[in-house]
């Protein structure tokens, strides 16, 4: 049986790397359909993702490569594209991520299995069940550690190798963020210029700006200033209203939510020091 | 003879300013062609800005209308479409906004007439000169209040309406920025999120940014941060190097800026607080 | 009580009509809060749109003004803002439209009553009664005529203002659209340069286009090629299939649907000749 | 001394491509840089650009890979990235994206050297000898054919690599758009649907458009229908006139293009049966 996988790999930047891996595949009866390098001047690594077809699976084709990987420090991944990835949503109390997110899974169009909706309120629930979905009520009044550990579980209980904060209304610990490193993409609004505290589209509508945007991001630390992964804009003029604003806004951030997802899903993104690389 | 005037006007907020305007216009035998009118809830101003054909010049018409825009407070003003704004430029070295500013107005896109270009550099002489515009070098080196001092007489002398900052890498004084409050525009880049200090293309790059963008805006005390009339923006990916992204930028602040400048040629901007208001 | 109005108009291009309009408001207590006013230099109609308060309602106050727009063979409209506009929305098997439509409706984004949804296909109809709306099938197998007269019962017994086609696959008789002109809006895909005939992605996409778009526009006589009231596009490259075309496709048409259906609900929508105007 | 190349090919898809190329490559001492792969599953064609480091001239690595080429029936290429691609520009009487490729060229954006202006008018003279170009009047009085003869040697003698047709509105025959096939680009305004015969703002003006654009095409014996390169909207309301259409599709077409030279001239760009790849 065929099988379509993805080969990813980062590596310290040295000669030689497809040269070596390129006929390594060939020799195990692999087709490479599609690929692409990259190597970044700036941070001196070296990304490459290639899509192949292959008559082995991926983990023992991960075994057969895995001395030359060993040799050429190759930070090495194998994928089968027929598998979907396994995606836990967090929401608080506005829905149009998750709307959006559960529908584009319903119709095929992200490669994804939504294994749970994580919530600090109820109001999603309904809807969530509806669609034969688990739905995990975590309020914040138990505590944050509590509350973040509970969380924890949950992703490791599901497998989720994704969590995607779809507008989730709270800041995370240090600890919870850092565990979940480049396994958790967040979105949040971004204008030009960009504005701190609270009501930022209202902030923004006192300025006059004429563009506002969305911005998804893998989760660090430093919330909100994680590595980039995806950014749109609309444009706005004097008479929309902050309201107005924001209503825009909730469908850019839908749709670069539902587009870093993708990409996450199709194993396109790389993370690459305090920016990202989508290949 | 009929002419084609802009009436603008500003107020505060009261009922029936439309109902006295409109058929005292009509008296002196005015004829509105378009007109948008705009009350903005947050600051309580209004705004409007009518398209007139008339009988009469705008000077006489303003004179007709004067004491019911004392009674209603309206800041009013007319306009003769016919007669092309004066323009005076500023650069430095760098002539992207430039050429693309003297290319627009000789093919009749741009309803200005450049007054004279200023820079603090002598690289664009030639290219001014051979368009037979007055070039005026204003060296950083005689000191920057005396660079000023000569900056705001040639603004005088040439008559220039709007001062158009087309890449002119000065900080201006807070006295030089606030006398030309509401008649000078500057064009800087931006980006989602916003970077402070120098090589901003270099900080986006290293953040890995997938929008940049440039704004134009009145020149007020505080640099940079003026009110915004025009924005836009183009999507860089990973591969995209610094300098590239700079070259993109140049050819958004170039549009941008044109568009801003068309935009106070024809009377639609107004200041509104912090904001713009583009009628 | 203050209401918030909206007064409509359209009239063949004459003198005077604000300067009779204007004071006529202000004399019934109405305070006109924005105006956009337009006139067409190519058709020669004149169309404004008006925000006001009044102390009377739109029926009284359309009573109060009809001597004076019958004088001025003004087409006059007064609609109460705080009243939702009546939809119904037809659909036949794909729901991304209506999907966007019933989410943007119920956190109160789009500013509208949705009455039902009509569908030659059963397959929207457990999303659509789950949200408690009504769902009524109609298939094409009891014969186009009979099918249509049952569908032009609906938006009678309804009340529709709007009939909204998300995706209705279905070519309409000449009558049918004839009779529903002005109050019913299609959506579709549409791309640089354009495509005849059946299956326009993969058209699109054997062609090597770099943008599609989506096109809503209102319905008449001559299919797709109704006035235009909305646009977007979105960028794609070549190794976008044609089957994510369709779905980047999809993104698009439920957006720029959205926004057509929120501009006919807040009466900014005009039929001009072969286009609109919306103001 | 090291060089930076660009080897581009293609080939008929079939495995171990990639598994024969490289390792032939760091024999010789050369390092990928930088690769896109791309397998066309519609037209089973196989796409390379792979940028690298040679310790040896194009000519000797393009003599030494040859053997294995011919062996993989590889259609391939080797460009010195530090040679300039030699451009002939062919303009009528609007100089908008003549002068936008000139002063990009001149700030070193493009990395192009032009070699001479082509016109059947004199209108662009003057400017174009300002720069210190060379500008060939080929009036349309001397008769087509011998008009088009006078231009391929042109093209011949200047050593143009790519003709880029800027406005140049003359309907070339099917002679000279064939034997110019792939090395020749035009720039054309495209709409939301398109419009066919004279004015075509115009056209587009009447139906109300709310986007235009602009496509680069490559230049086949079927004009205004070759492969398509790149593309790009702007948005237009219902009170933009057909002439400020025109104005505004002016810095479009000037924009794409200047994008669709670049990408040649930096050989990314590969005829795909009716369409192109960019790598």
């Amino acid at each position: 049986m065929t099988r379509n996988l993805v080969l990813r790999f980062r590596s310290p930047d040295r000669p030689g790397i497809i040269a070596t891996v390129a006929p390594l595949l060939t020799a195990h009866g692999c087709d490479i359909r599609a690929a692409e390098v990259y190597g970044d001047p700036d941070t001196g690594h070296f990304f490459s993702r290639m899509e192949l077809t292959s008559p082995i699976g991926p983990d023992r084709l991960a075994a057969l490569i895995a001395p030359a990987a060993a040799d050429l420090s190759l930070d090495c991944d194998l994928k089968d594209l027929a598998r979907k990835q396994k995606v836990l949503i967090a929401v608080s109390k506005f829905g149009h991520c998750l709307v959006d997110l559960i529908h584009k899974t319903e119709i095929g169009q992200l490669p994804i299995e939504i294994v749970g909706v994580v919530s600090n309120h109820e109001t999603m629930r309904k809807l969530v069940e509806w669609h034969g979905l688990p739905y995990h009520h975590l309020p914040m009044a138990d505590g944050k550690a509590a509350q973040e550990a509970r969380f924890l579980s949950i992703i490791e209980e599901s497998g989720a190798e994704l969590t995607v904060l779809a507008r989730y209304m709270q800041i995370l610990s240090d600890e919870f963020s850092t565990s979940l490193e480049g396994r958790c993409i967040n979105i949040h609004h971004s204008f030009l210029p960009s504005f701190k505290g609270a009501k930022p589209y209202h902030q923004a509508h006192a300025r006059g700006v004429k563009i506002i945007g969305a911005t998804a991001h893998f989760v660090t630390a430093d919330l909100d200033e994680g590595p980039i992964i995806e950014q749109d804009v609309r444009r706005v003029s004097h008479s929309v209203t902050a309201d107005e604003m924001v209503a825009i806004g909730r469908e850019i951030e839908a749709s670069v939510l539902s587009r870093a997802v993708r990409w996450h899903a199709e194993h396109r993104i790389f993370a690459n020091a305090s920016k990202t690389v989508v290949l």
